[in-house]
């Protein structure tokens, strides 16, 4: 039995797993906090240890039966060097230029490959999960900020120098709201879960009337995206329009993407995914209203497949394309 | 000797010209206004007399040296269904459901292809003009409205349903200015050369000051971007705000483009790049202040290198990826 280890490597967690080789049964699924404060060399350390413990839970599961593992596939935040296995950047982990690839390979004694988290994300959403099989897939991570990936024909299309797929920092509003990268009215700005809480923070302290603060205590820092959807499903008006604004930005910003790459499958995942059809029913209507109806009716849009482990599929999937030339 | 005849069909004009295979050398170059008022049956005629009239010059040209026309490959306005060789909807030329291939082809007794012609241009671009080998390039096409390409590995990318490379129609204000689209704040709204000149009219309507209507016999109808950019070119302060807000527009377009797809390069073709580097200069800068810098710096943004003859090149290199699987 051949089998791939999945890395997800996260700002806040690192979630580890290991798949049989046609991605049919997952073993030794651990997820565990990412220790950003011991520093790239503690990051790795636990990454090493977790992808340990993964494999001998997989064995003990197997028994007797013999079990190779071929290699282990990481996802990382970049911007990356895929072909060099290294992270440049990584803002949310204070790191620069780490060779992560090759650390996991030699810590390990595994055949080790790296992708982004994103990327490997969409790709193990195409891979087993929503957006299987489809040749032209997008997808859209929607958490703390917003990562995309654009997988073509099974593999991630990754552009001229690993950047291809930040839908997160695409301009909707030219003279719009200020985002962390520099630029103006990104997607980002407004419809990730940290831009949601920003944006209902504004209106709570401008006054606007809500229940919000009392399911916060008080303490308006305190709102999180997951309590303005909460407050939404009890009715409350100002979360009710902090949602209708989020489904027209990210309306736009998908209705954008149908019409640039013409996919057959947009498939969303992150903690927003949780919002379920209150989100969905609107944001479908949203891009229909603005994008061509021939690339509308080609195109699927719909909640990730596999909440929690996209990553440590898609990880495993690029692994494969890497090593073997397709998943 | 084998050659491919390329015809660029638009709502304004018809041209078409016969490329040795290596597309080194163009033979028959003509260009004739598109009889629209004669319908479908009309331009289909003109098209075809002018594909006997180019392969006869091609002939005459190489005197006793025996010519074999391989086929011929059309550009067309879309959108289209490039597999079938059918011109869905062209409101320029009023057509709907029009088999131009098989028309083409039956009336020639050649073998005939279908392509996009915003996607032929940019091939065309790719294969021998300003994007000459690169891997990941796109186009825009900017003219009456704005029309984009993407050519990865030589080949167009059609998306899931032939609709992929509207970039005219990305929204980069989504509260802003009606598309004919039915979208709202798409770049060709604001960048389009039509747009142009419609933003220019308000400006002189609403009062300001300019020298822009002497230029135009006082009828303000009259203007176009063309004569904005000359007006710019004396110093027309109106016209140089005009442009700026273009450069910002389009920067924004170019600047999403960039972090989505992270081209090598972005080859700008139509009657606006005879703006040259008064327009090329802000637009790198635009484009750099908004794009990812790891994106911007693998990106050239350059004009294209064969005014006018862009889809002529293209088709006939869609002809080869169509046919033989590559240009």
């Amino acid at each position: 039995m051949r089998l791939i280890v999945g890395v997800d490597l996260g700002g806040t967690t690192i979630v580890v797993g290991t798949l049989t080789e046609d991605g049919e049964r997952m073993h030794g699924l651990l997820t565990e906090e990412t220790p950003v404060h011991l520093g790239p060399e503690g990051v790795v350390d636990r990454m090493v240890a977790m992808i340990h413990r993964s494999i001998d839970q997989t064995r003990h599961e197997y028994g007797s039966t013999a079990v190779e593992i071929a290699g282990v596939g990481v996802g990382a935040p970049g911007p990356l060097d895929t072909e060099r296995g290294i992270v440049i950047i990584a803002p949310n982990l204070g790191w620069h230029d780490m060779p992560l690839r090759d650390r996991i390979g030699a810590a390990t004694g595994l055949d080790a490959t790296l992708d982004n988290d994103a990327n490997c994300a969409t790709l193990g959403e195409w891979w087993r999960g929503a957006a299987a099989g489809g040749k032209v897939v997008v997808g859209f991570t929607i958490g703390t900020g917003i990562g995309g990936g654009i997988v073509l024909d099974g593999k991630v299309f990754h552009g001229a120098s690993d950047v291809a797929g930040e839908f997160g920092h695409m301009t909707i509003d030219l003279t719009g709201r200020k985002c962390k990268c520099g630029n103006y009215g990104c997607v980002e700005a407004y419809a990730s879960g940290t831009a949601i809480a920003a944006r209902t923070i504004e209106e709570l302290e401008a006054g606007t009337p809500s229940s919000i603060p009392s399911l916060v205590g008080g303490d308006v820092t305190k709102v999180t995206a997951q309590i303005v959807y909460q407050a939404a499903a009890d009715g409350d008006l100002l979360a009710l329009e902090i949602v209708r604004d989020t489904v027209r930005f990210l309306g736009a910003g998908i209705a954008n993407i149908v019409n640039i790459l013409n996919p057959e499958v947009v498939v969303i995942t992150g903690g927003v995914t949780k919002a379920g059809d209150r989100l969905f029913g609107p944001l479908r209507t949203e891009v229909a209203r603005r994008a061509f109806k021939p690339a509308v009716s080609a195109c699927r849009i719909v909640p990730g497949a596999l909440p929690g482990t996209a990553g440590v599929y898609g990880a495993v999937a690029s692994y494969k394309v890497q090593r073997w030339g397709s998943a």
